[in-house]
């Protein structure tokens, strides 16, 4: 029951929530112990502010769930590729597993030749789809 | 009077405020137009979450400063090289100019062959000794 599908979907439903407010819809969740949490959305416009991705937003959530800093045994499922920012503070976060739907050709952490931290595993393409289908359905229409 | 090295002791001091705190003493402060518009210090234990860096939460509050996300004509001066992580936030906030002065050879963006925002001017080492003797002080105090 609890595959990286179903996990997906929740964090497919957090992008969603932004579209509404004009931002890039891009939606996540961390998991431990096959519960939720931390929930997060990109909120960058709304904020003002280019460190409020959905990952940097549910790593401090997550965090603060936990009381610890190092998400051990944590899942953060993410619908886009983190960008080298949020790949930077998963690394530090030393999260054991990261899930993303969409690729990031341009601003994803891959591309720029990174990785996460050693123990960390990385899953991508997870309701690829869907997820990118979102982000280009967004900006087309700011066309 | 405005010099990099002027700007860098205000940074310098900020990182002396968290020696106390058992935090990896780093300080940074945001300039717009020769005036401070923001200040951080390194606060990722005091408040368990790795992204607490002196520069995500400057990068935060100069953009509230601001009323807008783009930090354009601001220089963020920082007494260590800029992390991965950092690095990333910076460049999504196109700042105009960074200053760092003790090089980090391990953890620092540059060894990871990144680069920031094209717009971005660079300018490292300024007051090296001070800001490396202020970490290596640091982690030596904790062996």
């Amino acid at each position: 029951m609890f595959t990286d599908e179903y996990f997906m979907k929740m964090a497919y439903q957090e992008a969603t929530y932004v579209l509404e407010k004009d931002e890039v819809p891009v939606g996540c969740i961390v998991v431990h112990q096959n519960r939720i949490i931390a929930r997060g959305y990109n909120l960058t416009e709304t904020l003002n502010d280019v460190t409020a991705h959905a990952e940097m937003q549910a790593i401090t959530a997550a965090a603060q769930s936990l009381g610890g800093k190092y998400l051990i045994d944590c899942t953060l499922y993410v619908t886009l590729e983190p960008c080298v920012m949020c790949a930077g503070a998963l690394a530090w976060a030393q999260i054991s597993k990261v899930v993303f739907g969409a690729r990031d050709v341009h601003r994803g952490y891959q591309s720029k030749g990174l990785a996460l931290h050693p123990k960390t595993e990385v899953i991508g393409g997870i309701m690829e789809e869907a997820c990118s289908a979102l982000i280009k359905d967004f900006f087309k229409s700011k066309r």
